[in-house]
């Protein structure tokens, strides 16, 4: 068995680096700027020196290194390629071809936010399961989905597009994504930053939230001090959170849902209110399924990536 | 390789039997009453003897027979064993190990609406495909899902349980699982006929309906002849649908979505119905994804189970 593997999370401005064994025990972790310039043409290249100056640093036995995987932030067909990468400035590119020949190293890729799901899975939120749905509330809403310890990638890379299942009708305003009444409008940071605009304009209830700059850190803040108008705007949150991941369980039936990103920072008390709109609706066999909270943070995706290489 | 495997779709009052080649070339097919009567004690027991009966019928040689595929109305467990299923009076049964001790033959068993998606895939609606979502409307909502040529069976047996999907607050009617406003309601052929009901009470539009038979069949006949109300109901029958195969492609992105069931005899018309309401909330990568209607009819489920052995 070989004893090694490299991570590579690459984000728009950084690429996240991790050296492991095979335990999954972190050897080393480091970051690399994103060079976005001239297509992104850079940021295979500058990955693939990262990675061989830490061998040569580390004294690494290449025949001891299992390979280097890696996740951008976009779809990944089936064969290692992009079609497209709007945030790293590519068109076209065969991750995995590029980057094994530049390493002479096995490469395998996958999207961010289902290699999160797979990182997580192994040693976070997850651990111990096989089956995972992992909901990561940032500024948007994203996706990871895990069955049988494989990544669920979809015909057009789009599995575990969670933000943008449809949840409410007659909304006015629209999607990142050109719709109208995703999830994520309602559910990820600036979805709840939105309700609690829309709240404190409809009603007249002092809170503390009236003191405080817009964000969902400050909602759930507020929900902690006991402020009844940041628990009304919490309920809502939690509604449509609640009633879709309910849609995602009669669809899946994981083992365990994961819920990261900026927003799951306000801890238990975020699992509380999705819960509470989760259960009327869940079908019978999924009511009782475990919620729990990401454990890797921003650390999730290098996880991930030693993960898709150790298999 | 293996010439010959045994399909067995297990229904309340039937068993369907299918004596298969490795193509998937039905040699034989015939069915059996299902003995539900003292636990259903002697269904299996039935299964075989109709099994080790076609082998001496047809003077198969044992060792060029693949197995025997068996598929129950209920949850399976991955170990080939149910915990209950009601409609064969079973409380525990190791199926797979029963089945494998009575008849010498390697066995595998699924939930019959997964397996019929399974069928559907390899030889009917879905062919071609490896990634399938089959819905079935009959007279409850089923569905399966096939992902790279697995089904999805969920960690309580209740992948694919999409006619629980929550599609509507406020209902005041409770599904057969106990919630209100589940899929079921409004899309399986009774709720169908309930939608036929309450539109017929509140509009006075003047209807073919109004001197037929309540069904989905009528509804979707009337449908044809151009019938004015009868589109509406079939309008709200595609919105709820719609909306909800929405949030499944949103999930797992399949290449192909197969309908069948009774309901879907009613022919293209019915997905052009459910295509009106999906297109404009579908995630944009899947807006495309291609509508089927099922083609094996109720041998599904013994293609299914075929497959199920032949892998």
């Amino acid at each position: 068995m070989k004893k090694y593997c490299f991570g590579a999370d690459i984000g728009g401005t950084t690429v996240k680096l991790g050296l492991f064994d095979a335990d999954g025990i972190v050897l080393d972790k480091w970051e690399i700027p994103t060079h976005t310039e001239n297509e992104g043409s850079a940021v295979l290249p500058d990955i693939a020196k990262a990675i061989l100056d830490k061998i040569e640093e580390k004294k690494l036995n290449r025949e001891e290194i299992a390979g280097v995987g890696v996740d951008v932030p976009g779809p990944v067909a089936a064969d290692g390629s992009v079609p497209h990468t709007a945030n790293l400035g590519w068109g076209y590119k065969a991750v995995t071809k590029e980057l094994s020949e530049l390493t002479g190293l096995p490469c395998k890729a996958g999207n961010d936010a289902n290699v999160a799901a797979l990182g997580e899975m192994w040693l976070g939120g997850g651990k111990g399961h096989r089956d995972v749905l992992m909901i990561t509330l940032g500024t948007g809403v994203g996706g990871g989905i895990v069955i049988d310890g494989q990544i669920l990638t979809g015909a057009h890379g789009a599995g575990g597009e969670i933000g943008h299942i449809h949840v409410k009708d007659g909304e006015t305003e629209h999607c990142g994504c050109g719709n109208q009444g995703c999830l994520e409008q309602y559910a990820s940071a600036t979805g709840i930053a939105r309700l609690e605009r829309e709240w404190l304009k409809k009603s007249d209830e002092p809170s503390v939230l009236r003191d405080r700059e817009i964000s969902a850190k400050s909602v759930f803040d507020a929900v902690k001090e006991d402020d009844a108008l940041a628990k009304k705007i919490a309920e809502e949150f939690g509604t449509y959170l609640g009633k879709a991941v309910a849609s995602m369980t009669a669809i899946l039936d994981p083992e365990i849902i994961v819920i990261g990103g900026g927003v799951s920072k306000a801890g238990p008390i975020l699992l509380k209110y999705v819960r509470k709109a989760y259960e009327p609706v869940a079908f019978k066999s999924t009511r009782e399924t475990a919620f729990a909270l990401a454990e890797l943070g921003n650390d999730a995706g290098i996880y991930g990536c030693a993960k898709l290489i150790l298999g």
